[in-house]
Formats: C-alpha cells, structure tokens, sequence
C-alpha cells in the first residue's frame, strides 16, 4: 500500500482577509489535490506579515509532506513572501541569477524598464528552483517541501500544472456520493452504524437547504475499491429503506 | 483611539479540503468583519478530526478578540465540533435543556420523529449562550470569545447577522481605492516610497490579469480620515504622474 502523501496551503494576503478579493485558489487546489490522491489537511489564510507567514510555514513543513502557498510573489512592497519563506529556511534571500537573466531579457524585449521593483520579483530564497510561470516569467520557486506561488488565480493555476507531475502522490482516495432526499436527522443515526461497520471509510454527510427543505449528500471514500463498494451499498440501502417507510 | 478589535476564523471540514465544496463563509465574514471595524487575521480550514479543531480553537482564541468557526454542527457522526470545542474548554458537552425542548417542539410540530441524531444537535458546551438559528432551530452557540456557527451558507449568514450587534467593534478602518493602469513592475518601488511616508497606513497593491496585460488595483486603509485623504492623494498623484509620462 503506498504512503499517505498529506498537504497543507498557506494563502498568504490581506485582500483576501479584508473580503476585497474573494479566494479562488484553495478550492483549485483542493480539486488538485483530491484527483492525484494527496490528503490536504489543512489551510491557513494570513495576512501580510512576516512573522505570520514564517510561523505558518515553519508549522506546516513540519506536519506535512507538500506546503503549497498563494501569494505574495509580486514586485511590490507588500509582496514579502520570497523573504518570509527565506527567513522560515533560515537562509539569504537574494537575486537568483537565472531569475535575473528571464526577467531582464522579458521587459528588455518589450521596451519596458526593468525597475527595481521588478528586479524584486528575481529574489528567490538561497537554493530554491524555480516553478515556471509561463503566463508573465517571473517565477514561482520551490525549497524543501514548500512550493511557492502566485495569488493571481489564471498564474496560480499554471505554475500548480507545473508542479504536480514532479509530486509523489499517495493512494488515491476513491469516492462515490449518493443522493438523499432526507435530512440529516433523519439519516444520522444510521449512517453512525454504517461509519462504524466501515472503519477504512470515511462517510461524509453534507447538508444542503434549498427552498425550505433540507437534503444530503452523501460521500463515501475509501482507498479501496472493494471497500468502497460494499460501504457504498449499505449507505444506498439505506437511503432505499428509508424511502419506502415514507411511500 | 477605539481598541484594534481582532478576529480569527475557523472552516470546519473534510468536505472544504477535498474540493467537494468550494466555502462562501471566508469571503462572506471578511466582508462583515470589514465593514464593522473588526480586523480579521488569520482564517484556518481544519478538518472533521478532534485534535485538529482543539488545536486551532485554543490557538487562535488566546491570540484573538474573536474566533468564529464554520460547519460540523449538524445531526450527523462526523459533525464533532460541539464535543470539539467543549473538549477545547474542558468543560462537559451535555444537552441544554432550551435547546433540547425547542427541538422537541419543532419537530413535534412537523409530526417528525425526534430522532438520536437530531438529540445531537441539543448538545452543547456546558455554560454555552445560543446563537439562533432562525432557518433551521438548532441553535449555534457562543462560549468565552468563541462563536459556533454552522456551516450551510443562508444558515451561517442569519447566525451571523444575530452575533454582530452583541460585537464590541472596533475602529473602523476606513479605505480608498485608486485604479492604476499599470502593473506592479511599473509601481513598485514609488509605491513602497509612499507605504514609507505615511507609516500608519496600509497600502495594498492587487494585480489584475486580464488578457494579456496587467492592471493594479490600489487601495489605501487607515483609521484616521485625514491621514487616509493625503496617502490617497499620494497615490492618485503618482499614478497621474506616470500615465503623463506614458503620454
């Protein structure tokens, strides 16, 4: 049986705290995550401080195989992440060579003026590799377990592409969902036995409310297809027997 | 100067971190929170185990004036939040007996048996105050600084709306937004040169992508009113100045 391979994301902005941008990444990534059999365990939404961002970082490496973050990485001055990753490492934030070279080259070609504050976005913590950006070069970066990347939803989403196929990942975590047409408290006190009966299982039951009542969805998962079918049974079995007490 | 009033958040579930559901809950507190001078700090996405909510609970509510959590307040075996946070404050989670007997009622009314499951649901943390539930009865509740609210959207939202008004608030960080059609290469260093200037401020610079080029949008936040018109018009005034020179 493979390892189970865990996760954790930083989202690192006070725009986000603020509600002046609502999130789109944690649930990209968690989609990711869940289709290539990586557990992600844990999120954490900070706002821009150092001392926020080296505390989540240095608590997260530590827990997890994979820390992912979202960003940060720009040219302006609120944009400390390469610094505060650094700093968690214990080691120089400097200019990376190559970093340099790509960004200097990009707004040469263009006509544009490498300014300081674009230079900014070529310093990368000592020893890390970069993670391709190919929406706009600069680059995201990788040390250790902790991948680093772009709060822009479209970059984010690229340089995530880039990232996955140098993952280990875990089991996949298979699932399947069945429809109820009951509430929760209608269905809890069985589906408890069910949970019981499939310790290798995780039932998870989420409400939904529309128009005055409530229904559920159900979600098996399991690492095991067997498993998951004859939990996956019970649960439907369920469901149909309850059904019928209420024709 | 009003007190700087802090909140943290906590997303409680296994179904955020594996993507089944994208939250609305972040985005929607921040909002709130913003709007009533509250600085939300840190927001984590924790799943449906014991320990992993404990942790979180007793982190951030040492650290914050407020904590509010999301989710796992149902009928259902994987909805332990209640047990959770009585754990958290070494207390009994017991049935209240308002709770219990306005369950009773409801479900008495409806001709709907009061089944163990949704018992569950009269379990609280001993010494809890209920937060009302004006969609579904069970109640949320609230126990030292920490707010138990549920994790259905409309749910979460009414709960919420009956906490705010027994909130101290803070004071109101005002804000201004300035739109630059430049991106943060171009803005990056006058930018930090003005964050320099008016150090009781926060600026923010948010980049946009939108095909092919990039925008920024700038925002100001202060609490005093005046220290936030003349950071503004700084902004403004250097936005200006490079769009005259593009000229």
């Amino acid at each position: 049986m493979a390892d189970i391979v865990t996760a954790a994301m930083i989202v690192i902005g006070d725009e986000i705290l603020s509600g002046r941008t609502k999130d789109q990444n944690i649930g990209h990534l968690a989609d990711v995550m869940t289709a290539i059999g990586v557990d992600l365990k844990e999120v954490r939404v900070v706002s821009d401080e150092e001392d926020a961002i080296v505390d989540a970082v240095n608590a997260l490496r530590a827990r997890h195989t994979y820390v992912f973050t979202t960003g940060g990485i720009g040219p302006t001055h609120d944009d400390i992440t390469a610094e505060s990753i650094s700093k968690a490492f214990g080691v120089p934030c400097e200019y990376d060579e190559r970093a340099y070279g790509m960004l200097e080259a990009h707004y040469a070609a263009r006509g544009l003026e490498f300014t300081e504050a674009r230079k900014r976005m070529a310093r990368l913590p000592r020893g890390a590799d970069h993670i391709d950006n190919p929406v706009s070069v600069a680059p995201g970066f990788r040390i250790g377990n902790v991948h680093v990347m772009a709060g822009v939803p479209s970059i984010f989403q690229a340089m995530l592409d880039n990232v996955v196929p140098s993952l280990k990942v875990g089991q996949k975590l298979l699932s399947a969902t069945v429809h109820c047409p009951f509430g929760e408290g209608v269905i809890g006190g069985p589906l408890a036995e069910i949970q019981k009966s499939y310790p290798d299982t995780i039932i998870g039951s989420y409400p939904k409310y529309l128009d005055g009542s409530f229904w559920t969805e159900l979600v098996v998962r399991a690492r095991s297809q067997e498993t998951l079918e004859q939990a996956t049974a019970s649960v439907q079995a369920m469901v149909d027997g309850l059904a019928t007490r209420q024709l």
